[in-house]
């Protein structure tokens, strides 16, 4: 038997061998970082054992699946903890996640903080122990009798053998847990924990279902490596939108009007109207042509879009189709009404490429768990459009869109922050997609061409296409490290011939015209949920909600201000001035907590002058100017959108 | 008894006397043009007797209510024309209405351009055998007996024997109608009739009644009045936004879209886009800050503000109250989001007035039959806001309201075309309205003072008010002379209560603010249409969507064109450039009938000089002009927003 390592070298045993003895073999320093080993492409346990040829790889703490191993662990210890300290409570599921894992518990009261620091220093002990995990298998009706006490396991068991899937568990000191793996081989490793949270969460994420109480944790193999990832909590935590924008009053949330429905205060929607403009103005200039659809459609719409086959979970759907003659909904996305607009007039080959774009606001029905902020919500607005064309024309209007889309970014300081993502279709999942694998392979297969020829690097994403095309997904990920897609460029051969959407061709013959789907900036409330956490707050000029705060240092300070107010206002500069009669060292302080650009001051020697004491959030006090000249500076730095 | 005449003088006589006899005393010219009188301010019969002293006015064509009467009359001589042709046909209503009358028939198929030609003939035959109407009553039993085969008739006697009203009948020649009156004489003064047009009425108004033909027509004394009035619905017609508005291409709408959902064109959502941006700087610069709220809510916020109990049936609601655990709706109204955004905040005295405006987009649920292309729709976007104020601020702050406005209004130049009513509520129906009598009485006499005060002249509509406070509503006509709300300002002082939202008064004290609710230009859609009809969809420049159309004599001249193009489109100036291989006469037709303001000529001369040869829609050929110049006369009439 022949492994093959990372490195090329092989190694030849000539009797099945332990995946963890090979390890050892290769090196005792790599077994003991081991958290999982690869063979042929495939994460397992060190446990498994290796009887031919293969691929081998060891996969420690620093690659992603190693971690997810070693923190699937962290999991089973923390299940342990609690077993020993809270011997009633019932056990759910508890996987590894992105930086960490969880574990929802079914008890009487959520699990307070010094519980958790009780649990920790349990989960410490249990690592000085060094317990091994242990794994084996058991037929349905072993499972059954084993779990008998633990509900929620005997769901998964049932679930489990229904689909014919192997039933393992794991035992760690002793607690048993129904889970296929893989682990570390023993507990030593898991040094440094640190329980983040408890918060409520629905068995299996859905509100019909018990709600269960989770604790969110995270591990390390070193206390170092915990230290610095706590600070990035930290400092994440600071710069998280959902708390800075609401402390610098951009948005705010109500009871009355529900989840997912933020209320955009004067702060905020100036910043998305800046960006709105921005995004239309630069739209108009490459040949874009606006329009402005209706938000809602009788259902038949959706049905020839196919939206009402394949999307009707995520709509808000008005009125009962049963007993109701037209049945409404809200849209979820742009692309069948802007084809609308392409249905007006018979359209030539002359007409192409047309460009609709659109500030579009869009609709989801999403679960009431899942909203996040500004980050996932109901209701957005979206820089939407859609480009009819040729096939000749196809890769430089896509190139034109992904240049768009680029210039966006970099102008707004995100480009450095993203990756790409080629979203494909799951040739195993063909409910979830319209038209014939023939017709994925070629959308497909453009769409890959035209990325080569680009040369844009991305990772694939097999099942994360739209029903109707293969994606190009700009992907950006927020403060606390969770990747969203913020920009998409789509490739579509198959809704302009549902819609009947044609254009005659130079020889006469009607044809139905490829569709771009895309976004230029994507949704404004994500946009602005990024910008608030990679400026923590702090926007470039031309973006800042108010530009300039101006204070006087005396109630006699106030008129020259006002006249102040009066020049920066003629010439679209966003001022306020606070009147208040506080200090200014105290006027100064709420402004740089406001995130206020500049800041101008004015006392007696300033009047004297026809001066302004300028003061900038980033470099404090830098010196009296005529205001003249500060005009000039800031339209100066307004107009190239500097980012400082 | 004596009988008290408009102009003061009196006639006395001694015993009770028909109405007719009277007008005949008065004069006998006068009676020959009499429709009916007005008696102790009720419109009566000239049937009726008088047998009591009174003021007494005869009323003819001239009058409103006389002008009721007798295209009431023509109704009913339709309706007799109608007999002695069809026969068969059963007889639903015939009211007057503004400008004319309809009849509803049932039949098995509607009536053709011949019929209408037809039935015009036999109603000029009926008013030279000057016939008379006859009125009488019956008993309800009679009555039925009367209409046995006149289904549509049976429901309206059940309906008005319900109420105990009389039930009256009209006969004229072999037609005897079911009907309050009042009527003509005799059909001798009905000389010009035109029937304009058949289409389909649900019986009642409901989809759920049968589909009946409705008949249009309109009548005269005298021909040429007719022929005066056709002209001007002709020139109506022609300005129709509904028809012209889609013949520029500024919106369609489309069946799988639905009724009252227009889709904007490209032309038109940049002419929704102007107008937008020019409120939304505007209201900026006068000190009101922009939100941007949800479209939707949960039915917690709606019940909060009255909606759910005096508004619901307008809305759209999305869900099952009795299935789902939340139910939202979209919104009517801006009203409780921007609340919510006040009430982010305490608030202190020295904050306000808060102004806060949107570009709001709203939702009813307007029932099908009640759709008309821009004007009446089921989802509009409206340039509302929403004023915190207290009591010593109200009247400037609802002045400040006023002129920005009257601002709009004129520099769109709709100002001349509107008038002022005063919405009260009723006191006859106060399940329609939330408060006290007593609050309504004060709200109302302040917006009485403040309205004297301004010196607006106004009317007063009764009912009229929103349900929680008084109107001044600006009204306005379409080409067709219906009158519809265009702006609104409204007096609130109930819904700041019910929401919480208070100050904090100078003694320290909570008070809950007056808010004032406002539209600065009213609903976008509306305005849209309303400009369209005005300026028969020849825009002033600065809203035209294309503001200068290219056109090359040849095609050698087209590359400089381009040049111009792109000189143009950096001053922001919107163009478009005719390329095809057309002659320059049928390009100048084509841009001319698409209104295009200015149209810049190029031939083999305009390139030797770097001219180019300008035309105006308005005064055709207005010679060669280098295209600095072009460019600074057409700055100058973008940036002024001049009228032409």
């Amino acid at each position: 038997m022949i492994i093959t390592l990372k490195d090329g070298s092989t190694k030849e045993y000539a009797q099945p061998m332990l995946a963890s003895d090979i390890t050892k073999d290769i090196s005792m320093g790599l077994y003991r970082n081991a958290c999982a080993v690869m063979i042929n492409g495939k994460v397992e346990d060190l446990r498994v054992t290796v009887d031919s040829d293969c691929d081998f790889a060891v996969l420690t703490f620093d690659d992603e699946q190693g971690q997810r191993a070693f923190n699937h662990t962290a999991s089973h210890i923390l299940a342990l903890a609690v077993k020993r300290l809270f011997p009633n409570v019932k056990f759910a599921i508890g996987p590894a996640i992105e930086n960490g894992f969880y574990y929802d518990f079914d008890c009487e009261k959520p699990f307070s903080p010094e519980d958790l620091t009780k649990l920790e220093a349990e989960m410490a002990k249990i690592a000085k122990e060094d317990l091994k995990l242990e794994r084996f298998t058991k037929s349905v009706e072993e499972a059954n009798e084993l779990m008998k006490d633990e509900p929620f396991k005997l769901e998964l068991i049932a679930e489990h053998s229904a689909k014919g899937e192997e039933i393992s568990f794991y035992t760690v000191g002793e607690f048993t847990d129904l889970c296929a793996g893989p682990h570390l081989v023993s507990t030593g490793a898991v040094k440094a924990v640190k329980l983040l949270s408890c918060t409520g969460a629905y068995w299996r994420g859905s509100e019909k279902n018990k709600m269960l109480n989770r604790i969110y944790g995270t591990a390390f193999p070193k206390k170092s490596m915990l230290e610095e990832h706590l600070e990035k909590l930290e400092e994440a935590k600071k710069r998280d939108h959902n708390k800075l924008g609401r402390e610098l009053q951009l948005f705010t949330t109500s009871d009355l009007i529900g989840q997912g429905l933020p209320i955009m205060l004067p702060y905020g929607a100036r910043v998305i109207q800046l960006l709105q403009r921005f995004v239309e103005d630069e739209e108009q200039k490459r040949g874009w042509q606006l329009t402005k659809t209706p938000f809602m459609a009788k259902s038949d719409l959706y049905k020839v879009s196919g939206h009402w086959d394949h999307y009707k979970d995520g709509m808000f759907v008005l009125g009962d189709e049963e007993a109701d003659d037209e049945v409404f909904a809200m849209r979820p996305m742009t692309c069948p009404f802007q084809y609308q607009a392409y249905l007006n007039r018979p359209r030539s080959y002359r007409d192409l490429p047309i460009r609709y774009n659109e500030t579009s606001t869009l609709f989801r029905n999403e679960a009431s768990g899942e909203m996040h902020g500004l980050i996932r919500v109901r209701q957005f607005t979206i820089s939407e459009g859609h480009l009819m064309c040729t096939p000749d024309q196809l890769e430089n209007e896509f190139k034109n869109c992904l240049e768009l889309a680029i210039y966006m970014l970099k102008t707004l300081g995100l480009y450095e922050d993203v990756s790409y993502r080629f979203s494909q279709w799951d040739p195993e999942d063909k409910e979830k997609y319209i038209g014939t694998a023939e017709q994925w392979e070629e959308a497909q297969s453009t769409m890959a061409k035209i990325l080569d020829h680009l040369n844009i690097p991305y990772s694939v994403g097999i099942g994360e296409a739209a029903f109707y095309g293969p994606k190009l997904d700009i992907q950006i990920k927020n403060v606390h490290g969770k990747e969203d897609t913020l920009i998409t460029i789509q490739i579509d051969q198959l809704l302009s011939e549902k819609f009947g959407m044609e254009y005659t061709d130079k020889d006469g013959s009607k044809k139905n015209p490829y569709i771009i789907h895309r976004t230029s900036l994507g949704c404004y409330e994500r946009t602005l949920a990024l910008l608030i956490e990679k400026y923590a707050g702090a926007f470039p000029l031309w973006l800042a909600p108010v530009q300039v705060k101006l204070l006087p240092i005396a109630d006699r300070h106030i008129d020259y201000l006002y006249d102040v107010k009066a020049k920066l206002e003629a010439k679209g500069i966003r001022c306020e001035i606070d009147d208040r009669s506080e200090k200014i060292g105290y006027k100064i302080r709420e402004a740089q907590l406001m995130k206020v650009p500049y800041m101008l001051v004015a006392g007696d020697k300033d009047i004297e002058n026809g001066t302004v004491s300028v003061r900038s959030r980033k470099d404090g006090d830098i010196g009296a100017s005529t205001l003249d000249e500060f005009i000039a500076k800031a339209m100066a730095e307004i107009e190239s959108k500097e980012i400082k």
